[in-house]
């Protein structure tokens, strides 16, 4: 299946994109793509409702906007430096143990909402990320096991504010978390229709011009290992999100560096995962 | 105003201590202290209520579990390394800036819950902390401003595990969001009842014995700064938490290092914020 959520950023509904194209409103059935749904079967639930009821379901309006395609979760654990050409554009050794960071849930926003480059930033940089979203509470679990607690697949987009990332002292969050700086869809993807997630071709264009343009199968630490590995710091809560890092390709890798300035549009995509555009604008 | 939720983990109810030390029952009127109550005036509306309705209100019962004081928030952000004693028993520099991290609101815990010492962990240490709560979205706010945004106080526990923190590779997440890292209450007390958040003692004792006990006048960054600053690299959202660093006097500071074992207690306060015990217990 494919979840999405349209409507108004903050009041999205959820809905299903079918396999035919047509997108069918299930907020009759579904209060939200959140931790309660996925914490209590709900993929299974909905399943269901749209083998009864999807052919009788009301569409989802042609000029909606589409939101984050899963309702704001607790969090979005992000891993840096996972691809082994982007840790080497980055001048970066090959971590030996994942490295985590925490992106704010406030930075969610829809596929192809405009992104705003904050005040006093002059290195906003982009990273086309493969996301897993949970659908079981993981604490300490086998890489064997782990599979069993993803959901499913997102494509995100990790904007990155590189001064602000690096240069400000400490640690990375500061460039990690600005509003609209975590893109997110444009649909979720259950686990059964991705058959490998680490064989799926990532590009990213800025303006037309392919920028990224990297495989997954490029990642140092593989999803089974991400989520294992983070379930021993931390319990991952349904509906909680880990991207899992960036091929290379990144404007902060480039010679002479390069970064994104208001009007200009980013495109991007992931095998089965579908595509998003971005517009940057300044902030107001 | 001082608010609690009490009852079973993940199910409180909200409730009001009352400045004659009797606590009651406010989950006929509020339905919990979230994003949506703090970002709706939610305090002024609960304290007419207690107006009108506080003596007739159900009593919380006596041996009632206290939980964290707010609902699960977007995010709880931490400032490292924010008092000069405590940056000195570390032996790093003063920052220039504040010193960012989030930590994961699954870590979230009721001010007197047994805290879980995480398997493999050999290094859980404690932090005393002042909590700040923000009362209405944050967003390039001034420092004039940034009290208008706050909506009270609370006592935190920052636990921390230093292997996991600082010697895993990375940033400092994995030490710090392990599930019960977040102790939090007894109660939020609201802006009006602390004076001044940059003169309270605070003070933190293990098994008895005094480990930290310093004063938030020695606070680097102090509170309006601290909110202005975050504020122009993330929205602070209602019901978000600020921790704001902690003094000198945590295990990792001791020479040698000191860290807790199953069977200890750690007792904490915070002038005007109350008191919270928390004891280790091992990962089962």
């Amino acid at each position: 299946m494919k979840l999405i959520r349209f409507g108004a950023p903050g009041r999205e509904k959820p809905g299903v994109l079918l396999p035919d194209g047509r997108r069918v409103d299930a907020s009759s059935f579904i209060v939200d793509y959140d931790e309660e749904f996925f914490g209590s079967d709900g993929l299974a639930r909905l399943e269901r409702w749209l083998r009864n009821a999807g052919a009788s379901a009301p569409e989802v309006p042609a000029d909606a906007r589409l939101g984050p395609p899963v309702a704001r979760p607790s969090k979005i654990v992000c891993i840096g430096l996972n691809f082994r050409d982007h840790a080497a554009e980055t001048g970066a050794k090959i971590p030996e143990e994942p490295i985590v960071f925490l992106k704010a849930t406030s930075a969610l926003a829809g596929p192809d909402d405009d992104v705003i480059i904050p005040r006093h930033s002059e290195k906003t940089d982009w990273e086309v990320e493969l996301g897993v979203v949970i659908g079981k509470r993981a604490s300490y679990v086998s890489e064997a096991d782990a599979m069993s607690h993803v959901a499913g697949y997102v494509l995100h987009n990790d904007y990155s504010e590189r001064a602000f990332q690096l240069e400000r002292g400490g640690q990375w969050v500061k460039g990690k978390s600005c509003d609209t700086f975590a893109p997110l869809g444009p649909f979720l993807a259950t686990r059964d229709e991705i058959a490998d997630p680490h064989a799926l071709r990532m590009w990213l264009r800025v303006n037309g011009e392919t920028m990224q343009d990297g495989t997954s199968a490029d990642m140092i630490f593989g999803v089974p290992k991400l989520v294992s590995y983070l379930s021993e710091f931390m319990s991952l809560l349904p509906g909680d999100v880990v991207s899992t890092g960036t091929p290379a390709g990144v404007g902060l890798g480039m010679k002479p560096p390069r970064f994104l300035k208001p009007g200009d549009e980013v495109e991007l995509g992931i095998d089965g995962l579908g595509t998003s555009k971005q517009r940057l604008r300044a902030c107001r």
